[in-house]
């Protein structure tokens, strides 16, 4: 997990920014939930390898005393569980989707029909971190609930298509496939564990054939099935859902790929991803599906619903490694301009000054003490600020300032009210 | 911990904008730390009350079985640890100063000399909820490190002063104190456990004199040092710093008050605390203080610093009773405009004009299946949108737009490229 200093913040905004105004665009409402939830709720969600990663919270005072032997264990007897379900009530939020789907079953009363959201917070997951993979990370989320109408995948599709290009990428690539000619195609195979072939081909962008083949071995699968699940998932298909997603998304980048899985367990139709096609990046962008069956893991109705995630922490790597950052982004400075004291007895003076600066749209900063001139220039030129407004001696005498030019080192000695003026000049 | 529907977030996000902007406008930057922390780097931080209520993460793996007894404890020997220890290893954040803290310490070449930062981020305590609080809650944390001047406290002040004016208060108070001036009256008291002295003091405002006493008796104080303190926290007393800022902060509302407390341990000069003076809320927005001894334990360099905190739920609380929001944000719609679907056959001519209207700059959501068109306003009735365009089928044929204004009813049909400027009007 990363701390983000001034400069990281900065970028990040930015893509968040444009994120937002995309999907605000395309008529999709802001929503969040708490970083925390019961275990009970994240639990089970996310296949074997999932349950894993999940964060889980320690119990806290009275109920962490009974299952710690400070206290023998009395009433309930949970000697039989897990030490995780005896000693953890709470977990941190493994993805957007599951919370939301617990949303949606909750408030259904409150909620329209078909509900559009967008969540950009941080998940965690207790991984073993790697390039451009953290613990902590942002998704960028965006679902449509309650239509089975490919009218949402394609403009998913359209709306994360749009984001990249407002972000400056020209090579993205949309592959989309569909759970049920992959599930299709595992029970063609012979295997048995639909889960396994899942996982194990979720991985062939990073370990390539040969690596799914060992691990489909690995879990147990037969030299033979293997085999034949690698060549089907390599040939042509076709779908009624997918083609109408083709025709919906015209003019996009969009390809079907009959080996694309994606590594969650609760898809139940299309699924999709997006990669990039030139330089050396491996991996998604991003990527969804359709999840007809999970709302209803969490009230009494079945709630169709399809959605799409963007992974804030990839999109920064590359376009950091390309250099896509707008130059007021990448040279971003804490002020406009900074505010010199010339001594303990004249603050009130510079505090004044800023305050005016500042009521008139500026950031300004104030120097924060009493010091030699040339440790205010130095200061300012380390923070990077342009524009130094000096209030020494004979600019109080005078009221009036001189206004120097960092870069150039150009001093103008102004009447005070034409110091604004200047600046945003 | 709550789920914020889109209503709430807009209303969170306008008020974050203003934190925001204002704090930008004093040259204070963005900093993001995570979530998690060591739990050793926030023990011991908070006071006795705070290590209770930091929430603590299950160990991982083979660490947690080596805990668990699925395996006989090897290697180290941690029966001898608390039970939090042998199965805890990280922390949720419990306020942002003391990762503030850790930031500044692990990257002092990286920062200038003066480092001013705000924070924006949620932290997590394992309290009783109770009105206004919660155990997920924002804080926004402005703090500058680097100096001693008493210029920090006044524009940290001049900046929450501005913030809260800006949002529509009126009624604000700043209160400040001197953790000097508290501790000399704790020892002319013959109070020995001044921390003691500092929580129970810290309640005044929601317990009273009378519960403080009691509280300070129940801590073993005797009955003639608790009245010795109570009256000189009554009292008058003088301090330069305190006398300083008053000066520097000519014009905004600051009272010296010197019964003032503030729960935390870690502070070491002023302290300061902002509350509303009109109405039945009790408690602060927010509160800080100068804190120069913090970051010297996390590396060995002590740097002073000096901060302030406000409380987002609690603003948005009040601001919710006082109804202060500008209708723009109390009355937000999903979209400027919803485009209906006449037919399967036709979607892909609604997608079309959708996009059309976006790339004008309009927010526009697309009803997302064919549908009687009945139903498809009564849908654009319940998000609230202000205009549905309808491309029915005599709409299609002639390549015009319908546009029903959803508040008059009133209906008008037009040339495509009519629909967006009548739309801006």
């Amino acid at each position: 997990m990363r701390d983000f200093l001034p400069a990281d913040v900065r970028k990040r905004e930015y893509v968040i920014g444009i994120i937002k105004e995309v999907y605000e665009s395309y008529g999709f409402e802001p929503l969040e939930t708490p970083a925390v939830e019961n275990l009970d709720t994240l639990t089970g969600k996310y296949g074997e390898e999932g349950n894993q990663l999940i964060f889980k919270i320690l119990k806290r005072g009275e109920k962490l005393r009974q299952e710690t032997g400070d206290k023998n264990q009395e009433g309930e007897d949970s000697s039989l569980l897990s030490p995780v379900s005896r000693l953890a009530d709470l977990a941190l939020r493994y993805d957007l989707t599951v919370p939301l789907a617990r949303v949606v079953a909750n408030n259904k009363n409150e909620l329209p029909k078909f509900f559009k959201r967008y969540q950009i917070q941080p998940v965690w997951r207790a991984d073993r971190p790697a390039r451009g993979r953290f613990r902590e990370f942002y998704q960028c989320d965006v679902d449509a609930i309650g239509s089975e109408s490919m009218v949402v995948e394609a403009e998913i599709i359209a709306a994360a298509c749009e984001i990249l290009t407002r972000l400056g990428f020209a090579d993205y690539l949309v592959r989309i496939n569909h759970r049920e000619l992959l599930r299709s195609m595992v029970s063609e195979s012979g295997i048995q564990n639909e889960s396994d072939a899942m996982i194990a081909l979720d991985k062939l962008d990073k370990i390539g054939v040969d690596g799914v083949r060992k691990e489909l071995l690995e879990r147990g699968i037969s030299e033979a099935s293997a085999s034949n699940f690698l060549s089907v998932v390599g040939g042509d298909t076709s779908n009624a859902d997918l083609d109408t997603i083709l025709e919906l998304c015209d003019g996009l980048s969009v390809r079907i790929d009959p080996s694309l899985a994606r590594g969650l367990s609760y898809y139940t139709g299309t699924i999709m991803e997006i990669v990039l096609t030139d330089g050396d990046f491996k991996g998604s962008l991003g990527g969804g599906g359709r999840y007809d069956g999970l709302i209803g893991m969490f009230g009494k109705e079945q709630i169709p619903a399809c959605g799409f995630s963007l992974g804030l922490e990839r999109i920064l790597v590359v376009m950091e490694e390309r250099g896509m950052f707008p130059p007021e982004i990448a040279e971003s400075t804490p002020a406009d301009v900074m505010v010199t004291v010339w001594s303990e007895e004249t603050i009130a003076e510079s505090l004044k000054l800023a305050n005016e600066l500042r009521s008139n749209g500026l950031r300004v900063t104030l120097y924060p003490e009493a010091d030699k001139l040339g440790k205010q220039f130095k200061y300012a030129d380390s923070i990077k600020v342009p524009y130094v407004c000096i209030l020494g001696e004979s600019e109080l005498a005078e009221a009036k300032v001189t206004l120097k030019n960092m870069q150039t080192g150009e001093q103008k000695t102004l009447e005070r009210n034409a110091i604004t003026d200047a600046l945003k000049k």
